[in-house]
């Protein structure tokens, strides 16, 4: 039975640890966003944004992409099916629904796809030590106006 | 054990409050709306649609703006980080997705953003007590038929 | 405790198999998308697509429709409300974000609305047993340009 509980628990830390992640790149909290992440050597592939083997790497790239006031981005995670492997490691697919607004030009950019992760449980608790974002929809608009 | 068992099921009780909250929004169901805030005094403040001190008070407004046949609305909960405090609160950040389809017009409303709340143990279950939604990426379109 | 354990896991098996489906549908997996649903006689009506009794009638309009290089499918779901019925049953409603891009004419077509599921435990562990969705939100766009 504590198996079990401790299971569950796993999951629901997992799924915390996604959730955190999605919402700091929302708010471009870059300790938060660094947080998430183990130290050392780890696999993130982002496509057409690049392949990173540290966290420190991906967060230069993110700060020179993100870090604007123009750029207002949604991460939103949906659909995840987490497996846990052994005690310490876990595996995940993750939908998810990217929406970037230009706040200059008033362009949109919304994509959809799918993130395949690995969790490590560390010192510093459930960790991503990789992570392979892959989108198959793209789509471009604009807004009518801007009325928030 | 018993206390850990119960954190999980606290924690899956306080999800399921906000997605019931979350779905009678788009049913426009007001008394499904009302059970999930406390009775008496309460914290609502949704930034330009206003700040409420009774559910009476919140749902007096919410009928005027939403309860029209025109006014077709998607209010999708995602990235929920829920945090207990003591054993009969807790708190939690929520991303929202909302879409507003005004169906006279065509006209289309996107707003993303944030829920900050606050929940308590009550005889009614765990209800809100406190909820602070900010907005930080609107986006105005217009659909190209009406074609459900 | 057991009983109160087997809920909780019972919850996130119910969960992981909506997604699991949703997830499927993205990808086109239709191995994927039969072994949600129980086999034998089933319930699925997804209003205009159609009524269905079996898992391979569905399957067969699903293909018909959606098996096209020009489609592409996002199936997000939300705000799920579980309940268990007895030990081997289960309903739940879930919303759902559906967006469709026709990568020939890049025209967009995003779909708002719910779910009304029932499932079952089977060897097959949980399976979907009867799926009515109706859509109350249809918007139609298209792409500024194919900027993947």
């Amino acid at each position: 039975m504590l198996q079990r509980l401790q299971r569950l628990e796993d999951l629901e830390a997992i799924r915390r640890l996604k959730h955190r992640y999605l919402n700091a790149c929302d708010r471009k909290d870059i300790e938060a966003i660094r947080s998430c992440f183990a130290a050392g050597d780890i696999h993130i592939d982002f496509g057409p944004i690049g392949l990173f083997r540290t966290r420190e790497a991906f967060l230069a790239i993110y700060q020179a992409l993100a870090c604007h006031a123009a750029v207002i981005d949604l991460h939103h995670g949906a659909n995840e099916e987490i497996d846990l492997v052994g005690t310490d490691e876990a595996t995940a697919t993750w939908a998810l629904y990217y929406f970037n607004l230009d706040a200059n030009s008033g362009l949109t950019r919304q994509l959809g796809g799918t993130y395949e992760d690995r969790y490590r449980r560390t010192d510093m608790g459930w960790q991503i030590v990789s992570s392979v974002a892959r989108m198959h929809s793209a789509v471009v608009g604009r807004t009518l106006e801007d009325s928030q």
